[in-house]
């Protein structure tokens, strides 16, 4: 009997080439299948990360899911990916699944883990997500000492995020996108606006930082506004 | 003139000296100084999780510092290494400065970032924290979709904890240290506790994964609760 392969989620990074782990690198170039998303049509994030690491003569499985299409991704399109998958690890071959920033951190991947990982062996590799790439690019440390810090998606009702942002110390708010307007009306009532970093496409040829008042009106899906109550005093 | 040298803040990881980036590793290999924490008496944990990738011959700066001396570290330590560091690079010596996880996650490079970079080139490669690898060598999701995300210091007071972690989707508490059994009451009165993990030395030879109630009385600094209101339910 064959000895079934492994599904290794992999987090290959913000999106610089050069942020993929050691481990990372070691399996995805070890795996005969690599499965990644990508948009309904064009290019996949994870893989365009992968891109200078491949091998060449892997098996792909491009999972394309439309990025704006409903909140949550449609069951059928992760159904048949897993199918898929399973298909390669009852066979014997490993999988990669690419995974942009970290597998676990509001990752895609949850929803090929949840479908597999009960009965399948699944490993995964931790990435450098957004949360930590973001900072570093504006050189502003996230969160320090006793301090709280919140995450929060942008697509959460306003009074929810006025409510979950009160009182808070450090604040990184994900998936912007076209909720940059309702993030900006929080965070001035909040008295938070002006200290407010704005980044997007982090590590990136196309990395865009600006203060929070000049990030225009809409943003990329890739963008995150940082927020800290000390505002520049790290000393 | 001599160019002046850079600092860099350089993420080495949780743990796995696998899991440092491409890049974190090129600039440890480049750099001619390293500095990095260790406690008064016995090894530095970043250095160790470095040690496999140095190649000889750097100068080394030891910045030793009591770990549960007190809340904050004590100012003239950070000082004294600022005033080490700003003299090779004022030399044009380049200096790699090593961080477990992130440096600006909770980082102690927060201390010489807020001496030294308004006066220098500074720069941070992200890595890998303990906030992504405790959730993979759980096999256990940290946050999804719309979840709120909120990642708390165990030093925190009982009531602040409570108040923070009351109606939260998913939550992480760090430096449980001493905390634990505080933790785990406020955890239990939230009726969070059952399906919260308890992970210590996460990636490490030493790591070990136990049900928060058989967790013990005391916890390494190291270590972390992970709670989430969706227990196991994943897909």
């Amino acid at each position: 009997m064959t000895e079934p392969g492994t599904l290794y989620g992999l987090g290959v990074g913000p999106g610089d080439p050069e942020l993929i782990t050691l481990k990372a690198l070691r399996l995805l170039r070890a795996c005969p299948v690599v499965a990644y998303p990508a948009p309904e049509d064009g290019a996949s994030l994870a893989r365009k990360i992968a891109a200078p690491h491949l091998p060449g003569g892997q098996t792909e499985i491009v999972i394309r899911m439309p990025l704006d299409a409903g909140r949550f991704p449609i069951d059928a399109v992760y159904d048949d990916a897993a199918r898929a998958v399973a298909g390669h690890l009852a066979a014997g071959r490993d999988v990669a699944a690419l995974c942009e920033g970290d597998p676990f951190f509001y990752g895609s991947f949850m929803y090929l883990f949840g479908r597999l990982a009960a009965d399948h062996r699944v490993e995964v590799v931790p990435g450098v997500s957004s949360l930590l790439a973001c900072p570093a690019a504006l050189g502003a440390p996230l969160a320090a000492r006793d301090d709280t810090l919140i995450v929060l998606p942008a697509t959460l009702a306003e009074a929810t995020l006025e409510r979950r942002l009160d009182g808070i110390d450090a604040a990184a708010i994900i998936k912007v996108g076209r909720h940059l307007e309702k993030v900006r009306r929080v965070l001035d009532r909040l008295g938070l606006g002006k200290s407010a970093r704005y980044i997007e496409h982090a590590t990136m040829a196309e990395q865009r930082i600006a203060p929070l008042a000049e990030a225009g009106h809409r943003a990329p899906y890739f963008s995150m506004i940082l927020v800290h109550s000390r505002g520049d005093a790290w000393r």
